[in-house]
């Protein structure tokens, strides 16, 4: 993804940068080295940006949403520790996982403090409005951990618990980041609303994306292997599409329901779901989301950042991944 | 423990056990069932009574606290889910733990959709200097678990490395829950700092008399069998004293830092720790903190309710547990 989209708050993601590395900053050098890894392995900073770009909505010095950005993306970073401790991941984002270089043990408490850490952050806003986005969020996001972990193998779900989870996984806390750039700013409701809507479709459209990528992308751009989730039994929307419209789907069935045939058979599983047509739909149903991110910003006032996120959307219509 | 300490809030404990049931209240059934599991496995609801009685010292009616006693017990709670998976255990109060009933995943999940639940009761305060203390709180505490998990099996670590384990293993959160009671009651700064500190102090005694009970206790009435803390090379207290004053000292040092002769030699090395006067030694500490708790309460308010804190110190003083 090309960054040119951030260019009007580029001086301000690089302050973000700086203070992901300060504000991690224990006493216990293991959790620091731990944290700092984690900074260190990069990452898009979307949510950050998305604060960011929506907050310069409204205005120019957005220098007080800094702190929430950096907030933002520490919320994020403490769930990615999570969640590779529960997939026994070793790779995520091309570096070696918290994990597999300290072990669970250090990832939890990693991920918790970090948690706290941006807690902290929060609180110095002294704005109770904010936590309770926040809080209401954290929850959703753990509704939806576990719903992915129980659907793992499971083919009987629907597009319905598909939806549910990538909402949970990723759009909320990118609907919540372009929300509080909104409310940080005491922008009105409808501009709140309008962004929060943007950014829950945006993110929609970032996660099918993101799913289909597991399926077509080249490993070294994708960071990781491709077929991850068909071998960790994340059912994701291409594959749902293959085991309703496949003429294979019955042997589809068969594969995606067991963790060692999905193992075994990733690349034979892949191939299938792709001559089924499952990656030109996802692209379809991701294009209508990002068309839906579009519409919102009709409502903001004309100004010159919306471009920027019109811009984002674009780039999904277009395919440009 | 006897609970005639918490006659004056007996109500008011009893709403909060109601509150923890109903607020555990997620869409995702599985989620539900480890959660209210947890509450209802019991335990002594230590820091709510310690807000409540805290808070009672300055006022009557403090059913303003209860939310904030209810959010107390579930980062406590919290804790004790991600402790389970990381040690391991599979009992816990006697019953099973959410991590041998459900596995790792649900157990980091619902630890974190506590916390999470925890903080949307602490929002409704609109009160950041409470989110702020808590935010502190949980930066140390995941501080002290490393710590903790870092010295198992370590014989050189000494008293100093001890303290500080269980400072944030214990004090912390039952400090921060006698501060807060008094916080919320818009308290003075001096009888704020008085009750942190009784707090703390009552909190390190506290713990000290759990690790000694994990020596000499009813496995019946510690509901978990006694020695856990030598299989799982946490070296507290008494093994410290031994260690450096047993005439076995050599031997427990060689038993004490490996975890296979740990497991094959717990009642030994328990023996050889209760022979060198390792626990005496540990009632002693233990004593010293209990009556540093008790002479913080001298400044405070010269209230009825004040008996009951210092009768909470008395108690560990005349070593009735």
């Amino acid at each position: 993804m090309s960054f040119n989209f951030f260019v009007p708050i580029e001086r301000e993601l690089e302050v973000v940068e700086r203070n992901l590395i300060c504000n991690i900053d224990s006493s216990v050098p293991i959790l620091n080295e731990a944290s700092q890894h984690l900074v260190s392995a990069g990452g898009k900073r979307l949510r950050p940006a998305f604060a960011l770009l929506s907050a310069k909505i409204f205005k120019d010095d957005i220098n007080d949403i800094i702190p929430m950005a950096v907030a933002l993306e520490l919320i994020h970073m403490a769930t990615l520790v999570h969640d590779d401790v529960i997939d026994d991941s070793e790779v995520r984002r091309g570096t070696q996982t918290v994990k597999s270089g300290w072990g669970n043990r250090v990832s939890i408490y990693a991920g918790n403090y970090i948690f706290a850490r941006a807690l902290s952050i929060i609180a110095s806003y002294g704005r109770n409005d904010i936590l309770d986005i926040l809080a209401d969020a954290s929850m959703k996001i753990c509704e939806g951990e576990i719903v992915q972990m129980m659907s793992s193998f499971d083919i009987t779900k629907g597009l319905k618990n598909y939806l549910r989870r990538i909402e949970r996984k990723t759009a909320l806390l990118i609907s919540v980041s372009c929300q509080l750039g909104a409310v940080l700013c005491n922008a009105n409701q409808r501009d709140i609303n309008a962004l929060k809507l943007y950014g829950y479709y945006l993110g929609m459209a970032f996660q099918i994306t993101d799913d289909i990528l597991d399926y077509i992308a080249d490993e070294e751009v994708l960071g990781k292997p491709t077929g991850s989730d068909i071998r960790q039994g994340v059912i994701t929307l291409p594959a749902l599409f293959a085991l309703k419209y496949s003429s294979k789907r019955e042997e589809l069935a068969r594969l995606l329901a067991s963790p060692q045939l999905c193992n075994a058979y990733t690349d034979y599983i892949i191939e299938a779901v792709i001559d089924s047509g499952g990656i030109d739909y996802a692209y379809e149903v991701s294009s209508r989301f990002a068309f839906k991110a579009q519409k919102e910003l009709a409502l903001l006032p004309d100004v010159e950042v919306k471009k920027n996120l019109s811009d984002i959307a674009d780039f999904i219509l277009q395919r440009n991944y």
